[in-house]
């Protein structure tokens, strides 16, 4: 048995509106912007005017797009459990894996993190 | 001065793929697909594993993709605060405004309905 919740939005821009969207959202949110030093590629913003997560990845090809992180307590428990549910599975990250709904859409699926795992995850049954 | 709250991810997807995407999200996020009697083209997940609002949309054309709503209550003061900060406006619906980030990301401005907006809606200062 193993736990899932719904954790963050992140916004995948290119490098040439990278800038402007982080600023945007950053704005937007009523957040401020965090160049994550371990990973520059992410950009957490703080103390949005959210109730789940928000971020920024910035991408070298493609267009922008939203993705979803699903974080959990058993990443591999819950890869098979989506991929069962008719997910694909695309790549592995560091620590992650990333996987497209049954329309395509890109989300993640990452060890838990956040704050209000224990209390808000829901348990697998 | 006007509230606002990031509310809701949607997932919007085309009629082809729609019913195998919506029973996907649902599974997944352990949820309920409800269809919304005034609105058949959305479907809410009724208590989700997360912690804002996540629905469905079916879309007549072109390919899935996620999009934001962010609630408020004064539509018409965010609007022009968000296309103030670059965002684009695209269309209006019945209740809603679609604008685009900077780097073309759809979301909406939609009136406050969720039950934490007043506990957690942030001012614009």
């Amino acid at each position: 048995m193993h736990r899932i919740l719904l954790r963050e939005v992140v916004i995948d821009a290119p490098r040439d509106t990278f800038p402007a969207t982080r600023d945007f959202w950053a704005a937007a949110l009523l957040a401020d912007a965090h160049q994550v030093p371990a990973h520059p590629e992410f950009t957490a913003l703080l103390e949005p005017a959210a109730r789940s997560w928000v971020g920024l990845q910035e991408i070298c090809g493609g267009p922008a797009r939203y993705h979803l992180d699903i974080e959990t307590d058993d990443v591999a428990a819950e890869v098979a459990r989506l991929v069962g549910l008719g997910a694909e599975q695309v790549a592995e990250g560091r620590t992650w894996v990333v996987l497209r709904d049954p329309s395509g859409l890109l989300f993640d699926d990452v060890p838990a993190e956040s704050p209000w795992f224990a209390e808000r995850a829901r348990e697998v049954g």
